[in-house]
């Protein structure tokens, strides 16, 4: 695939400055870049990288300073490059509409205009799927289940009974929404199983990755807000709430009735005792434990999770503990010396 | 639904006291619960919750004081609760009894009475399903496994060649049994593969969750103990044993060899190294790292895993860690002062 | 089944001593080992079982002290004893070559020479598998993937659009090769999706466990080297390289854009941030936190993780700081006090 550098200028918006004369045959990272690719500059960091790149032209922002590089500039070089980047790898349509002669669809259930359901998946009793899905190979969508517009269900996906699901939502391979949660009540030595009578409630436009389990609320709901984005092998509870974007990195447990805030951004293999609240806006870094309320705007870190910048001034104190007790050893002889 | 609180009563066999005209139209949590409903109290630190609470009427302890509420006292009002619960929400049957005719059997294999195999399931050489059992869609069992009955097996999981499952089982979404375990024979830079010829076996009782890994042992057998209670996205390598009625929540990893005991309590994410004992009636906190055999009836927690007062004593002690190196610095500086 | 002794040592070409008319019924651990079986010594530490042990006969190295015991001599025990597990249990065929009638390939696929395609499985366009593959019941394999011969994928494992596959590989249950890395630009407090349009490879005589999610790079690829080993519930990001024969323990995650050496050997459930470089045979302990680069032949531990020596004496300092703060303490009196 090619483009004239005057139709990319186009297609995001931009003011071009440079050789107006250029082919474009493909994009890549600004240290990566070779002859006829485009690249961009979105991070100030990496604006050195203008006068050693081969990319024939990059993208910037509109106060990028000089140069003899062909530039275009944009209000958001990196979302301008992302526009470019699908332009050149556009989705491949990987299911063709229509319901496959293999999958099995309750005949109480209904499916959208449009809509892909692939090989092997199944779809149980009284379920509606909107227009527009991708039901991939191998899914298996229990009874009861609702299912907005533009949903996209990797192979191996298991949605389970009364789990709704909102519009432009992308859950990948392997994750399960709504298994039970974990409960038990004890009687002597023996356990008995809580029924987990609530549901899972996914909103719109969010992306979940592979093989993570969100479980079912014991009454209620587990849910998901608006814009949220999982990675993946992430466990959430019963009864849990995900905040409207925010952003979970894998490996990382929220135990069950914790409420997570909006716009939190959450490191690897982090995890969250039950039943505690995380304000708005706050950063959690990896492998962290937090086992109690944070407040809003702050950034934790560390097992147990506290302000980064005690975390850091305590491990920087434990790196000369050994030392230390050295230091107090010979104190304790002065004084005894005496 | 509605159920008159006569007949609650009956159900739970418990004394009514209060408004024997009342009419119950579902259940809730003390805090949460309104006009019609009925809650519980079993935690003493709930008891306040009797004056404010909307509920109509409260399960309560044969012991509990005297109040103007409606109430009904049982043994143990959270198992009451829960029999109201399934009452009012009685689990649905999803799948009808039969072998659905997406699904396939082969023919060395036989299924019990009652039991229902599911679209798209997949069932290999030899093997034996008992009673009433719910094999749901996408369930793939391979050669030779012995399953007994009312045994649930949520979608997409998989038991693997020669597994044994007892009765009363319940597997979630894609939890896998009998995935070969870890073990490679090192030849100079290279790895030889070790092959896994031994099982798993499950015990009577036993509920795994979803996205769970279960290795078959190296030889001999890998087994999870009647009763015992795992989470999600558990880890349980060869040759492990977990003891009866053992609860782990979510993301905990065992290693190889390693045998856990009775009644033994263990958080999410915590790991074990390999070819270790734990003692019966042992709680073990989030997050930590057991890295040597621990006695019965103790409390650990940490990383490493330490007696829970002392590693709360010494994260109290690297709390004041900076503070203390400043105390040192100043007593060097009186001592070299003199 | 029955072995000679005699066919035994013909077996793993090694000398015989003591009684030859011995007949071997089947084979176990030193230490469990009953009359009639056969057993191994490979590790000097075990050297002691030689006078206890069970076992008719013991596999030993060419150079271990004289016995009244039956032994076989050979150059590695521990191969040796590999080859005669192999002989006593053969891997059991699961599957027949050939496509079930119940699986969906489609026809612009080519399936390679006595491969099985099992019950339910479902390959989607263009994609090329080769010979002797043993694709299990309910996989999944998206468009235009090349898998090599020999290869072998477990029940329920997905393979995603354009992944590589090379020979004699072998994948467990529920893994994911190929879903998309976790990529987001923002703006404002919306997250955009940056479409994955890399791809995965996965090279020669690589094992995979259950339920990994191993994701597909933003562009270019993310690369599991030749005769890497990787064990259950591992997260690999998006443009991650692993090192030829590595070996990574249950529940590790390695983060985006991280080059791990070869021959490195990885504890459980550790973390690695993005964007570093690990050296070769590295060893790195369980739970631990990599947070830069590290240098090859080394051996790190902890979190964050620091050199094993350094490590275990900050631990030990730890524990003496409850104690340590007592002293500081009554320092600071005696100066007080004169």
């Amino acid at each position: 695939m090619e483009l004239k550098i005057t139709e990319v200028a186009h297609l995001v918006s931009g003011d071009l400055e440079g050789d107006s004369s250029l082919t474009i045959t493909g994009i890549a990272k600004i240290d990566e870049a070779s002859d006829g690719q485009i690249s961009f500059i979105s991070n100030p960091k990496y604006e050195k990288y203008i006068k050693t790149t081969n990319a024939s032209a990059v993208l910037v922002s509109k106060d990028f300073p000089k140069t003899d590089k062909t530039i275009i500039r944009t209000e958001n070089p990196y979302i301008s490059f992302l526009k470019i980047l699908t332009t050149f790898h556009p989705q491949q349509e990987t299911l063709e509409p229509g319901i496959h002669e293999s999958a099995v669809v309750d005949s109480s259930s209904s499916v959208g205009k449009d809509t892909a359901v692939g090989p092997n998946a199944a779809i149980g009793k009284r379920c509606k799927v909107g227009k527009n899905c991708r039901i991939h190979p191998g899914v298996v969508i229990s009874d009861d289940v609702s299912i907005g517009d533009n949903v996209v269900l990797y192979p191996n996906a298991t949605i389970r009974e009364r789990v709704i699901i909102g519009n432009n939502v992308i859950i990948h391979n392997g994750t399960v929404l709504g298994s039970d949660g974990f409960g038990f009540a004890r009687e002597g030595a023996m356990y008995h199983k809580i029924p987990q009578v609530g549901t899972v409630v996914i909103e719109d436009d969010v992306e979940i990755g592979s093989n993570c389990t969100i479980d079912r609320a014991t009454m209620g709901e587990t849910r998901i807000k608006r814009g949220a984005k999982l990675d993946n092998l992430i466990q959430v509870a019963h009864n849990v709430v995900i905040g409207e974007n925010t952003v979970i990195a894998a490996q990382t447990g929220v135990s069950g009735s914790t409420k997570v805030g909006s716009n939190v951004v959450i490191g690897g293999q982090v995890g969250f005792v039950g039943h505690i609240t995380i304000g708005d806006n706050t950063q959690i870094g990896a492998q962290s434990g937090v086992s109690k309320d944070l407040p809003s705007d702050a950034v934790f870190f560390g097992y147990p999770a506290r302000p980064i910048m005690q975390a850091k001034r305590e491990e920087a104190a434990i790196r000369k503990l050994p030392d230390l007790l050295k230091r107090i050893s010979k104190l304790e002889k002065q004084l005894k010396d005496r």
